[in-house]
């Protein structure tokens, strides 16, 4: 199964020439979940030729513009488009206001259903949950409310290796040795030891979005063994006080959450636009965790099970 | 004087991966005018090197996404780099509220003088003027309040023939000279005729936008001898219907309009995205209307005086 991330755009609240502001695909399975949405994103998601309408959950940080003013146009084209499929919309109070002010002056009557889930982005908690992920909000630290998601597949079942399997074993049986259990006698005695007929299970994957924040390390035991975080990294360290002062990060300081939650790949983004050269942010972040990227707008990362 | 548009966007409500929604910068000496403002008009302007800093006006014909949603960005981006200019912004009912609560949630407290006209969408009435054009709305016929702009230059001053002109002339008597005026004696007989020593007075150039509308020939009045007329035309004819049906125009229907108005040059534009390839629009309009071209991204139209 697919557990891919596409970058849409990455930069901070002035767009430069060539970089958009901050959304994301997410790719699991086959269903795509946009995490932000920032000016021009529909025209990415036609760039990229993602199709808009495979989209079930969109997930919205916060309420400065740089990471929702796409997002009443991409509804807009969606509906224009006929979609029929409900689509789920995360985000902090007050979206869902905005939206319904821009829909009631432009006379628009969705044609599906959009439901509102109204975030808490204080707190550590489920929002979403289906058979293979979970999302879990962030809580940010920043200017207005705001949140990053997290999201984990579920456990995965270990794989039966068919060769080993003794020919008695029922279904329920199959099914339990597949979840991890032993097959026991009427007596309570080992049967089959689930360890010696299957395999795995394969690693449930999981991808840490830190949206825009201050260095926040609090974060940690949720950010634990990630295997992909993207956490913002707006400016070099030599502008840690303009950082902490605008409720920013610095690549460094996102090396520093990587490593001490010890993940897989961090990648950083929400680059100021005082950096036409982003050498600088990724050397830095690199010289603490080596194994970092700049979440380059049109780049894919996939995460391997 | 510079009279001339730059056409940013010319999509309709959807836009395709190539063209972007409405927006045109009208710059008249080294003032910019911008006309709607649709999604991703900021990176538009940037990808032209248009300093956004020196827009004095915006006006924005009616509350549909591909003609707004550009704007919140826009005002943002402006008020992130320390714009200090007032900026006037002319639009229907509803725009000021919607950018209101956009910027209440966003913790926004724009650093510039931002003066909001709420436009009457339903009559033709000056809305601005300074020393060298005047602004008037134009009524459209569309699903929401919509108007379009008729920008007029005023009236020029005649230009003295310097070696006609005899020694005696005093400075109020040339003054009176170029705008049109004799000088006379005490007795009232004529001294110096102003057509013996001055020429001109240089045309006064007109551009008039007429936004998303319904074929409405009771424009036409106002139309008339324009030298540039933006028409939309999201359909060809065959389409009639469905463009009566959504209160948009056709080709010929804007052709049909610049036939009638006695314009100098047409320009077409607001494409519906089924058309991949823009000649059968053009076709049909230049076929009544030899003098149209489409509305092109990035093309610049000048006016000569």
């Amino acid at each position: 199964m697919d557990f891919e991330l596409r970058i849409l755009g990455s930069s901070s609240a002035t767009p430069s020439a060539n970089r958009h502001h901050t959304a994301q695909v997410l790719t699991i399975g086959n269903q795509y979940h946009l995490i932000d949405c920032g000016e021009g994103t529909q025209m990415q998601l036609m760039l990229y030729k993602i199709k808009h309408q495979r989209i079930c959950n969109i997930y919205i940080s916060h309420l400065h513009g740089d990471h929702y003013f796409g997002l009443a146009g991409l509804l807009s084209t969606m509906h224009l488009q006929g979609r029929h499929l409900p689509l789920h919309l995360f985000g902090p109070p007050g979206l869902s206001e905005i939206l319904s002010l821009q829909f009631k002056y432009s006379g628009t009557n969705l044609c599906f259903q959009l439901i509102f889930h109204e975030l808490d982005t204080t707190c550590y908690k489920k929002i979403f949950e289906d058979k293979q992920i979970t999302v879990h909000t962030l809580p940010m630290e920043h200017r207005v409310p705001c949140c990053g998601f997290l999201f984990r597949e579920k456990q995965k079942p270990r794989s039966l290796l068919k060769e080993k399997l003794p020919p008695f074993l029922t279904p329920p049986q199959l099914v339990r040795l597949k979840w991890g259990e032993d097959v026991l006698d009427e007596q309570g005695n080992i049967l089959v030891q689930h360890k010696e007929v299957t395999t795995g299970p394969k690693r449930s994957r999981s991808y840490a979005y830190c949206s825009d924040s201050r260095y926040k390390p609090d974060l940690l035991p949720y950010l634990k063994n990630v295997d992909l975080l993207y956490h913002e990294a707006t400016f070099t360290h030599d502008l840690q006080e303009r950082a902490t002062f605008t409720f920013h990060s610095t690549a460094r300081q996102a090396a520093e959450m990587a490593c001490a939650a010890q993940v897989r790949q961090l990648l950083i983004g929400h680059f100021s636009v005082r950096y036409k050269d982003l050498t600088p942010l990724l050397a830095e972040a690199q010289a603490l965790f080596p194994k970092t990227d700049l979440a380059m707008e049109g780049n894919i990362f996939c995460v391997r099970d």
